[in-house]
């Protein structure tokens, strides 16, 4: 069956180069209790400066900061109270040379005061006048009116996942709605004669219960997206391209778990090819596994063609689908993943121009951590579910040494 | 004013420890499409073998290994071909010495074989008979039946969140619904005379906008847990002791920033000994920013109160607050964050038994990535919102020194 598979294997870069950058999902205006990990699709800035007014940070006293030069301990600056400041509303004083007025953290400064002196660093004996022992510059014990957020800066940048600081950032500025790119919708088809859905209690002889649906799924979530299945079609061209035009007429990606016979991985190839311009772009990524991995654009719609064994199909989608569905998404800041350097136990050899991706387990505890890779077929999804991460052998590289140092990704 | 904060000074470590750990939330069913990131009560346990049958890994012919003893290029074995097997249903036919069957990749092996020459090894010169020119081993080009999973095996451990490989897992095995922790609800309430609901337009002098409930909720979101919010209580003790009353009967953990003010975190302290037993546990933790932290436990319900500050608060929270809702919500393997490795370009003073939370900023690119801290009141939201993580200098230490290598957890 020589020429049954024409491959041009791309480099995963390439891979991911391949398919044209789209402007975005659309926009659609979310509060901010469900503006978590959601995409700003411009620049939020401040339309009002932060705290808007100059604001005490300590407990103290409000003064003229000339009335304190030179005091200490035995030589202290007697000064006159005058009225209390309250929280949370305009202070009904002013500071005038000679007095100082009480003031809370996080009060008003009131008219003619430039600093607040820290309790600490006063004493009361005589009613009606503090003694303040320890000397302040303008502008010590609070903050000037724009000192948070000034107007015109920068709330929330365009393009990254928002974050709990942000929420809080914006709830300040009185933001409480905020335009971002809506969720991209990622259809995900599973194909093949032997899958079977998870509801099946028995599967008969040969059968096998759909994982990869459930999985990307949760990878989908993972990168901001909402999974929408298809459901399992059988390895029957027509069957499949007919699903594949629906997914692409009414989401924003569409994953396909393409069959994991020779005969599948053509029909996917053949329906895919069947669904219009500018059509397969990548056939074949130089990783492994994965590496009868299938790009295309249809319309403006980018699709991902997995290889059919379920791990395989996971670390394909890692690596070039998620990336892809946060590009959709309008995030143009990568949300940073954890990671934690190992020390290999094993040598691993590979291949000069593929990328391998190799699961492994970590030593629970211990520094430097150890890092065991796990072999197994590609077949076999324990593989997966037993690694603690997975670490990647460049495309230069021919292997890694036992010994060495590598950084794992970890999954979460 | 001395003596009126009594500080009982603990750890991060003591601080978490000083509060009890319950069984975790009540359980409840969900299906595969609503449990990534839920925390399973129970070791899934897996109750049929999977895949479940002998299944081919490659596309060839399957085989009795015997038979290809002693092969190659030049002495190729000839089989005679009995029927093919198809994807999804019980092979037909079964592989007696001297025969082979055509498999695809996936297929049940048929009775009588033990191996699959992969198609790349064969030739088909005369009709009915393939020409095996390499040999294979028992075992070759298959997974037995349970390995992937054997009866019993570990599909998914208790109190570790799910992640996306785990719902394929637990689809691969029928499994579409586990029995999870509830979320844990987490109720959150905003104190201080000045705070206003986010919704304010123009705030009046004096006033500011509640930041700290919407960047509280995230928090709790990204901890697994449900923000519920119970509104801004003014600083009246009464009052907030009303509403905390209110939160500690319906939620599972319970948050309140204290007043930022003296009186206001008196008055919080005084409301919480007044829940009930056994009351608070801890006031004060080594940490800056954020010392004014009290923790208490309200029956069964742990509440933690944090600073005014929204910088101190939420570094308090994210240290503290977010480890005890994992705990609460029966999470015992934490999900592992994100870090980065990179060079302090300015020393750090600190002082030693106290754990100095530092926001750093990345720069962008370069090996090794430098960190350069940000310094800023406490007050300020926007040291929070530009830095790309934090760093922490250790209890012990006293310092850090510019050129150090320091580990950056990172916003995400």
């Amino acid at each position: 069956m020589p020429g049954h598979e024409f491959f041009r294997t791309r480099t995963v870069a390439e891979a991911l180069a391949s398919l044209p950058g789209g402007p975005g999902t659309a926009a659609e205006r979310v509060g901010l209790a469900d503006a978590l990990g959601r995409v700003p699709v411009d620049d939020v800035v401040a339309q009002q400066a932060l705290p808007g007014f100059a604001r005490s940070t300590v407990d103290g006293f409000a003064v003229r900061a000339a009335d304190t030069y030179g005091v200490s301990e035995g030589l202290p600056s007697y000064l006159d109270l005058v009225g209390a400041v309250a929280m949370g509303t305009a202070p009904g004083v002013a500071v005038r040379p000679g007095t100082a007025a009480p003031m809370p953290t996080g009060g008003v400064m009131p008219d003619g005061a430039d600093a607040v002196v820290m309790v600490e660093h006063t004493q009361q004996t005589v009613p009606g006048t503090v003694e303040v022992v320890r000397p302040v510059a303008p502008g010590d014990g609070l903050v000037a009116a724009d000192e948070d957020v000034a107007v015109g800066q920068l709330l929330a940048p365009a393009g990254r996942p928002l974050r709990s600081a942000d929420l809080g950032m914006l709830a300040a500025a009185g933001r409480t709605e905020v335009l971002v790119h809506a969720r991209p919708v990622v259809g995900i088809c599973s194909t093949g004669d032997e899958v079977v859905p998870p509801e099946t209690a028995e599967p008969a002889a040969g059968q096998v219960r759909d994982a990869i649906t459930s999985a990307l799924s949760g990878l989908v979530r993972e990168a901001g997206g909402e999974p929408r299945s298809y459901g399992i079609v059988a390895d029957d061209a027509a069957a499949l391209e007919r699903v594949l035009r629906a997914a692409v007429t009414s989401c924003d990606v569409v994953v396909v778990s393409a069959g994991s016979s020779v005969g599948g991985r053509d029909e996917t190839a053949g329906a895919v090819e069947r669904l219009g311009p500018p059509g397969i772009v990548c056939h074949g990524i130089a990783i492994r596994p994965g590496k009868p991995t299938l790009l295309a654009q249809c319309g403006s719609v980018p699709l991902v063609g997995l290889p059919g064994n379920p791990l395989s199909a996971l670390v394909v989608f890692r690596l070039v689908g998620m990336p892809l569905v946060r590009r959709v998404g309008g995030c143009t800041t990568m949300p940073p993943e954890p990671t934690a350097r190992a020390r290999l136990t094993r040598q691993i050899a590979s291949q000069a121009g593929r990328l391998d991706v190799v699961q492994v387990r970590l030593a629970p505890d211990g520094a430097p951590r150890e890092a065991t890779p796990l072999f197994g077929a590609s077949a076999l999804l324990s593989v997966l579910t037993a690694a603690d991460g997975y670490l990647v052998v460049p495309e230069e590289a021919t292997g890694l040494d036992a010994g060495a140092d590598v950084d794992v990704s970890l999954y979460r």
